[in-house]
C-alpha cells in the first residue's frame, strides 16, 4: 500500500521553500535558511499508550504525534522545518488510517509551515505505533536549553495545567509562536515542555541546571479539566494534584532573571497568560509553599515511561 | 524505565564534533559543517516483518535498523551525520533489550561517525518496533537522485544479489564508502539503494527518470547466498530470480554515462566488485536480454510494503 500511499500524499503536499526534494527518492533534502545549527527531536506514539484507536478520531491522533514534537522545538526556542514520519499501521484498514493520520497532521504542519519531507509507511500485525522526527532551526538568539536555570530566576509558566485527558492531550497549541516571541523579547535563562506533569518536568529542569526550585502552589493556574476531574474522581486527587501530576498539558515552564519576569508579567505580551509560580534557589530539589506559608518538600509526579 | 536507559546510555556515547546539545534535552543541537543542505530519510522496522526477535540476536537488529538508513543515505551520495531512535519495547525486559539494540548500533554509528543525537523509549504492550531517522550531509557535489538516469546510461552496480534472508540482511555493509568516492571521482546520473528487490529498485529508479532499462540477466552477479537458496528451494526459484527480486541486498544501483562507465569498471576503484549489468533506454518499462540475445519484459518483483 506504500506506493498508492505515497501517490495520495503527494497530491496534498503543499510546496515548501526550503524544501527541495520530498518524498520519492532516499531521502529529503533539505535547505536551511540562516544559521547552520539544526534541532532534531523524535517522539513516539503507541496504542493504549498515548491514545486509544479504538475510541478516538485517527485525524486527533495524527495531530497529537505532530503536536507534540513541536512543543519540543517550542521547548527549545526554534522554528520547525521539517517532520519525517513512520508509520506501523495494523493490515486491516491500513490505507484508510494512513490517511486520515495525515488529514490530522496536514493542517497543522500548514499552520507551523513544516514541510513534511519523508517517511516510511508499513504495515504490520502489531498495533497503531507512529513515530515522528521535526526538524528545527534556531534563531539568532540561540537555543534555549534545560540546564541554565539559576538560583533567583523565577518561574514562569505559560496556560494552566491538569486533566488533559479529558480532551486537551490532542487538542493543545504547541506553544511555538510563545516561545519565539519571549525569547526574542526578553532574556530567557531555561525552559522546558511540561509534557509528563509539572512536578516531574520541574524537576528535571532543575536537575539538568543544578539548582533546586520552590513552587508558590496557590499561584499554579488550575484548568478547568482539572477540577472536574477531581470532582469525577471522588477524592483520590485533587485539582492542585491534577495540576502538579497530570502531564500532556505541553505548556511552557520559564527559569527567567527576576527583573525580566517583572516586565514580562506587567506586559503579559503573549495571547495565553503568564504566570510566576516560584522561584528557582541553590538548594537542589523541590519544595512546595501552600498558601498559609507552609513549606514542605514537592514528590515530582507525573508520566513515568 | 527511559530515564535509567538516558543515563546507561550517555555513558557509552563517544562526543561528537557536530552534536553541541545531545541526548537530555528537549531537542538535539546539530551544527553543519560546510553547506546549508540536510539529506533526512526514516526507516521503521518491526518485529516480524523485517527480524525476528524470537531468533535473533537484537544486537543484530539494532545495527540493521541504523544500517538501512545509512544505505538511503549512501543513495544519495550524502554524508552521515546523526541519527535519533525511537523504541516501542516489549514490556518485559524492556531495559535489557534497549540495551541490546543499542550495542548493535554504537559501533556502526562509530564506523560512520554518525552521532547518535536523542531518541525516545517507550514500553507497551505491542511487539518490538524501531524508528531510526538519520541526517546527511550533501557534499560540494550535491545530492544523486533517483531521477537523473538518461537514456543511453549504463547501469553499474556494487557487489552481489540474491539470498540475503540467509544473513546478509543483518551484516551488510552499507556502501556510504563507496558512494562517496564513486560521486568524488566520477559523473553519475542518478542512483538508488536496493532494498525491496534489484528489479524492483530499477522499476522505481526508471520509473523516477522518465525512461525504461534493458538488463542483461547473464551479467547479473549472483550472490553464493542466491545459489544456496536456489538449491533448497526445491526449484521455486532459481538463483537468478533471487537475485532480481530477493531485496535487503543494500548495494547500489547506478545510472553512470557510457564514456565515465567504462572507465569506472576499468578503474575498479572499490574494495567491492562494480559490474555492467544493462543500459537505460527510451521506451520506458524493464526488459531482460537472456544469454541467447532473447529480449523479454521483466515483471519488477521483490518486496511490496
Amino acid at each position: 500500500m506504500e506506493t498508492e500511499f505515497i501517490a495520495w500524499l503527494r497530491q496534498r503536499l503543499p510546496p515548501h521553500p526550503q524544501l527541495l526534494l520530498g518524498p520519492g527518492d532516499d531521502a529529503a533534502l533539505l535547505r536551511f535558511s540562516g544559521r547552520p545549527e539544526c534541532l532534531v527531536t523524535v517522539d513516539l506514539l503507541t496504542d493504549e499508550v498515548d491514545f486509544r484507536l479504538s475510541e478516538s478520531d485517527p485525524r486527533r491522533i495524527g495531530r497529537k504525534a505532530l503536536a507534540v514534537n513541536l512543543s519540543d522545538i517550542a521547548a527549545m526556542a526554534g522554528r520547525p522545518l521539517a517532520a519525517v514520519i513512520a508509520l506501523a499501521l495494523p493490515r486491516t484498514g491500513a490505507f484508510e488510517l494512513a490517511t486520515k493520520l495525515y488529514e490530522g497532521m496536514l493542517p497543522l504542519a500548514a499552520e507551523y509551515q513544516v514541510a513534511l519531507a519523508g517517511g516510511d509507511t508499513n504495515c504490520w500485525d502489531g498495533p497503531l505505533a507512529i513515530s515522528v522526527t521535526l526538524l528545527g532551526e534556531t534563531t539568532e538568539r540561540g537555543p534555549l536549553c534545560r540546564s541554565g536555570a539559576r538560583p533567583g530566576d523565577a518561574m514562569v509558566v505559560t496556560g494552566s495545567f491538569g486533566g488533559s485527558i479529558l480532551g486537551r492531550h490532542f487538542d493543545f497549541t504547541p506553544r511555538v509562536r510563545e516561545a519565539l516571541i519571549l525569547h526574542q523579547r526578553y532574556e530567557l535563562h531555561a525552559a522546558i515542555d511540561v509534557s509528563d506533569g509539572l512536578s516531574l518536568d520541574l524537576a528535571r529542569l532543575v536537575n539538568s541546571s543544578g539548582c533546586g526550585a520552590r513552587i508558590n502552589t496557590s499561584d499554579v493556574p488550575i484548568a478547568d479539566a482539572a477540577r472536574a476531574l477531581a470532582q469525577s474522581d471522588g477524592g483520590t486527587r485533587d485539582a492542585l494534584g491534577h495540576a502538579l501530576g497530570d502531564g500532556e498539558d505541553f505548556e511552557l515552564l520559564l527559569a527567567v532573571p527576576p527583573d525580566i519576569a517583572r516586565r514580562m508579567l506587567a506586559e503579559q505580551p503573549l495571547d495565553v497568560p503568564l504566570t510566576l509560580i516560584g522561584e528557582f534557589v541553590t538548594e537542589p530539589g523541590l519544595w512546595q509553599i501552600d498558601a498559609g506559608g507552609d513549606v514542605r518538600p514537592l514528590v515530582p509526579q507525573g508520566w513515568i515511561h
